[in-house]
């Protein structure tokens, strides 16, 4: 429902109503909790409305061959915003507020003081939650035009599509916006400063994501920056000259927004990166909460939402010890290809000694399925310890890939190595025959012709099975 | 190489060269084995040559507006068989003998007999392993004409598609070939005599194949059976009629392809079903051995592989104890869209009481990536143990089905219940949030109001976290 009682203290205060927001407030309202909901933009949060939804909307569209694609984005977008919004005011235990929140100070964190730019009201919770987001950042460039100047939150909002699209950034939101707009047939250059996109992948990943784009018309200027702008034309430290850059769009990256919400006054602690808070979304403050984007530990909706089932059982389930970690969260890129991977960072990655992991790489058109479909853009990265087959980090560019991983992410949390995978049966001719592959890539180079290595692997082996519990 | 020496003994005769005989050819090769591979028909089996790598090159023939899809699924299944006939050819390790294979009796079980239609050759081996495979059953019905009918082995011969198709049968092999001729025009009449298709599959799963289907223009005609042709007239008894079927494709079953191996001879134990052989292929007689379809207890290539591969444990390493169970094997049915089921059968469900069990459904349209990639035919069935959360049957038809299966059949295998799934992080927007909005339901749906069920949960969530290991 829409509105509050200020006199009344709810079980929670939740505010922002993105992914982190949304799966807190349903989640506590499905225990019969009864919680304010604080959103002051668009319920939905950025992948819903500026993110992963409109562009692939906007890539559905282009490829269904719609005729106003970006009109068409924008209204399907609005439709899944509006399905949202309906369900938040139609749920009893839901109080929808629209404004933006504030802390009102350490002698009682709990309240919440929520402004809609004219009125200012109080909510009473015994719990609150801040689930405020991130920003894109931007950066000033010398000549730009300040209207020319976009982020992903504008950028569905133009009302003709531009004829030329200069991306500044080569990380997710770069790419899958890239994708989106060279599909609506604009030019798309794309500047980022490495020399490579997406450097949060394995090159082997990277590589073919630049390929594609680039066969999708998209023209990459890696290892340079933007000097100036000169009208609509750019000129790039390279040298290059990129001309009919109508909009720019700045992708490069993004920060917590935690201005005004008087964090300070309330005593929760923060950090460059956001709020700090624990696996079970526990900040500083007893009773204050952070999930999301805004905590800087994961920039992913899946992220925030895994967070805040948990942060949900901790508030309804208060007695239930708070153990175990959460599972591990998939970074993905909706490009075409489709980007995912799990587990270690390659920073982190990079701390294992080489000696003691093997890397195993199947392209998708080494499984039948990879023929029939014709798929030449499709790669499998496995990083695993080279001795156990615990696998340390999966990454996959192709088809299907943002599902294919959830595999990976199944075997991470349970402890399932490369070695036991080797057993499971995928169907033939389908794509998941490619952690088939890798799986037995991975034992067949761990077998060799010396018979003790084979009985190592046998008493291995004999060692899993007696473990086995169906 | 092409060819044996009669005189040599050979680590193992392979008879047989689709999805299980090649799995053990490549397999024993590939640990330095020298194997003679008796093959009288095409390399690459059934899959490759007239079933579903044929079915969905015509589909994504059709879909692409190929111009002669039939020439052109043709071509690129040959080219497929082709390079598995050259990759057998060139192995070092692999004799390729053309003709057909019959045991010489028990005095030496180990000698095979090959037939080419013209001279007759032996061959030795320490292990005989059989791999022959299945064909189509055929009835006869009243007034056809015998170059009317054709099986999934004739089908793809056919110089043009037949104007009208009569299937008989509603199994995997109708519904792929009633969806794959569809596309590329032929009027398709599916004649089934129970009263839905693919019966081994649940009714919540099959209403949407039999929708989907419906809507691609495919006539089902359901609970019928055809009594008698006149012409290319079907008279069904339904009472309908049936007209224009040129051709008439029998999909009723298969059975194992016995005839003429001799098997009695060598003492190899048969039922009505197949050669009877346990997980690791091991038949009546010692180093005989049998995988995949001619077996009975799978019809599926990957589990003709599956089989296989640890049959070529079982021959390479003799000295590893035989113990553990082959993982569980998917069934699945490549229409549009794919179905993909894995875990108990249907009559194994219904054996557990149905207290004990819980079902939970999920629509594809229920999770964001259903809603921006426009599915209305999508589902997920999960049956899980009530209290355990244990999966005992998943199923699913829709977009990516024979991949995201692969995240249940490595549960099952792995022992990992819906509780424990409940933890893991999918990606948004990806299609295996159906399995996250499994998971939720389940356990959601296990909690009540009651504070006896809610710590009974409890209890048991922290049980299962100390016992996780990462």
């Amino acid at each position: 429902m829409i509105g509050h009682d200020p006199d009344r203290t709810y079980r929670a205060a939740v505010i922002g109503a993105g992914s982190g927001g949304l799966t807190l407030a349903i989640g506590l309202a499905g225990f019969g909790h009864d919680v304010v909901l604080i959103e002051g933009g668009r319920v939905g949060g950025d992948c819903t409305n500026v993110g992963c939804i409109p562009s692939k909307a906007l890539l559905h569209a282009a490829r269904s061959g719609i005729d106003d694609p970006l009109e068409w984005a924008r209204a399907k977008r609005d439709d899944l915003a509006h399905r949202e919004d309906e369900e938040m005011i139609e749920h009893e235990h839901i109080h929808l507020v629209r404004g933006w929140a504030s802390l009102t100070g350490a002698s009682d964190p709990h309240v919440v003081r929520v402004d809609d730019g004219g009125t200012t009201q109080l909510v009473r919770a015994e719990h609150v939650v801040i689930a405020g987001g991130s920003r894109p950042v931007t950066i000033d460039i010398d000549g730009v035009d300040t209207d020319q100047v976009v982020t992903n939150e504008g950028l569905f909002e133009l009302e003709s599509p531009p004829s030329g699209l200069l991306i500044v950034g080569g990380g997710a939101t770069a790419i899958e916006m890239a994708t989106a707009f060279a599909a609506i047939g604009t030019q798309v250059d794309l500047v980022e400063v490495q020399d490579r996109l997406l450097s949060s992948e394995d090159p082997l990943i990277t590589e073919i994501v630049e390929r594609s784009l680039r066969s999708q018309g998209v023209r990459l200027h890696l290892g340079a920056t933007v000097e100036r702008f000169d009208g609509a034309t750019a000129h790039l430290s390279s040298g290059s000259i990129v001309e009919g850059a109508d909009r720019v769009l700045m992708a490069i990256g993004r920060v917590p927004r935690l201005d005004g919400l008087e964090l300070d006054l309330a005593g929760v602690g923060t950090t460059r990166t956001g709020i700090v808070a624990d696996d079970w979304g526990r900040t500083s403050v007893d009773g204050i909460w952070a999930v999301g984007d805004i905590t800087g530990t994961t920039l992913t909706s899946h992220g925030a939402g895994a967070i805040g089932r948990r942060t949900v059982r901790a508030i309804s389930l208060p007695r239930v010890p708070k153990v175990g970690s959460v599972g591990v969260i998939p970074n993905v890129t909706y490009g075409e290809p489709e980007v995912a991977s799990v587990g270690m960072s390659l920073a982190e990655l990079a701390t294992v000694a080489e000696s003691s992991r093997r890397r195993v790489v199947v392209e998708h058109a080494d499984v039948d399925r990879g023929y029939t479909d014709d798929i030449a853009d499709g790669r499998l990265v496995v990083d695993a310890e080279r001795f156990t087959g615990r696998v340390l980090r999966a990454a996959i560019v192709g088809p299907g890939a943002t599902d294919l991983i959830g595999m990976f992410t199944i075997a991470i949390d349970n402890g399932i190595g490369l070695r036991k995978l080797f057993g499971t049966v995928h169907p033939y001719p389908s794509h998941a025959e490619i952690i088939r592959q890798a799986a037995d890539d991975f034992t067949l180079a761990t077998l060799s012709n010396l018979p003790r290595d084979w009985w190592a692997m046998a008493r291995g082996r004999l060692g899993r099975v007696g473990r086995r519990h169906r």
